[in-house]
């Protein structure tokens, strides 16, 4: 079965704590490891929690305030001192080109890499990246300067048959994938047999959407409608809604409407504000609307099995 | 006594490890906070070292390699979310107000706080910081781009009398800072007393000098003669000199020459490359040269006592 997993690296808000670092995860989804904002300290957050950046070909940015993409330059960096030649694709907001260039310029760096630009559009659910695994679409999240979120869908599986199926039916060898992608099957006898007689199991593709950073808007939920994981920002509790407000985040109990209006699985809470030594507040806050609700924990991975 | 003391806050070289941070120090001259290159994470190790970092109003970069300045917009960002109105003088190469300028457009950023740039002229003992205690010089390194070190010095100190010569020679008290700052005192009986009979101990100011990043070069050693404390760069060990040589960066051989040519009290090395994980043989090797010498270790202080 393929991996589908989220390993958070960084789930701090703007200033970053001792303990918490600026905003940063990683998914794999089928080895597929994708970068999800890159905060300060995110090359060393890898290294820390062992995960190999060389991996990682296609970055998301979500926007250009610096606790979403401090760390890429470093990260770049590193990627190029340590012999990478492969191209990185980074899904970005356009003005990041001339931020990174601005500074190869001035410290004379040639990566030995090329990086393929992105821009964002901030259209909703347009699609931004594909290969055979996997699809992302973005999202047009409400923040105070532009802001795209992101939503990651693996794509439709293959049913299994079993060996029993294909030796009662004697299914021959080139027919399987066709039955595996759904098609019905004539036997010997010209019967027809439907396809959900063939299968075992039909698993249902997997779907993660990321919302950071944004206020409280409703607009994105048919985006992000049952998404098996969900992580929204929760800066503040909502006796700070007015701070949230102003500054165009979310508390910890919107974001839980926001999960629970989306029918989502799982929501994953974040982009703690450095105020909240303790988040205990924030979980339990989420809870009272959405019970299914977890903490953004740095070097945790998160597993999304099939439904 | 006032303090002079020097804090590591990153010692790796151009790739961070999981234990080492790329380039940072924080070295306190009579309660003034002077930090001295900024690499990716340094506000992160400012706080896990429980340093204040609004007390710091002056910062110097040497060189725009992003291992010495990446950690700049995040620090300043984090300066001023937390309520910063305090100017901050950057004493760095002119490209990088470029370069922090481009990241404040893009993020719509308007720091409650003004920075003073002071950009490097690249001239040899050229006085760039001065105030009642404190003055700074740079220096000319020899890197791939253009690099500035610095010598920091200690201004003249007041010498001590003590109360008993006070009444012996019944010194009134607006003589009292005359003598100290060296003047001698003619008694009431019209005998001079030569300042060296008056104070108990003059105090030899103290120097420390930074040296990184540069390839070996022995122009800097009239500059940085008879420091107190030279930290310099010791990126390789010796049988990688040709290495060093290409990427203008010194061995720890290197560097221990430099500092016995320029009779310095004691040696610290750092800069260390990501491939050693046990710094050891960098420390050995350096000692066979130069017996004072000692590693940079992120987190520990070295206080400079008056010789």
């Amino acid at each position: 079965m393929q991996n589908f997993e989220l390993t958070i690296l960084g789930c701090s808000s703007a200033t970053p704590t001792s303990k918490r670092n600026p905003t940063a995860q990683l998914l794999n989804i089928a080895e597929r490891f994708f970068l999800i904002d890159c905060g300060e300290g995110t090359q060393i957050q890898l290294r820390k929690f062992k995960i190999k950046f060389q991996r990682i070909s296609n970055i998301f940015i979500s926007h250009l305030h610096g606790d979403h993409y401090l760390g890429l330059p470093g990260l770049l960096s590193s990627m190029h001192l340590l012999g990478r030649t492969e191209d990185v694709h980074l899904f970005c907001p356009a003005e990041l080109q001339e931020i990174l260039e601005v500074q190869y310029k001035h410290s004379q760096t040639y990566l030995n890499f090329n990086i393929i630009y992105h821009p964002h559009k901030y259209i909703n659910n347009d699609l931004i990246f594909e290969d055979e695994k996997v699809e992302v679409r973005s999202i047009v999240l409400n923040h105070r300067i532009p802001c795209c979120g992101f939503v990651f869908y693996e794509k439709p599986l293959l049913a299994n048959i079993s060996k029993e199926i294909i030796a009662y039916y004697k299914i021959p060898f080139h027919q399987i994938l066709n039955i595996k992608k759904g098609g019905d099957f004539t036997s010997e006898s010209g019967e027809l047999i439907p396809n959900e007689k063939l299968i075992t199991k039909k698993l249902i593709p997997r779907k993660y959407s990321y919302c950071s950073d944004t206020c409280y808007d409703e607009r994105i939920i048919e985006y992000i409608k049952h998404s098996d994981l969900l992580y929204h920002e929760a800066t503040f509790l909502s006796n700070m809604e007015e701070r949230a407000k102003e500054t165009f985040h979310s508390t910890a109990l919107q974001a839980a409407t926001i999960a629970d209006k989306s029918e989502v699985k799982l929501l994953m809470i974040g982009h703690f504000s450095a105020r909240y030594k303790d988040l205990q507040p924030l979980l339990e806050e989420a809870q009272t609307v959405f019970k299914n609700t977890v903490l953004a924990v740095e070097g945790e991975s998160t597993v999304i099995e099939y439904a």
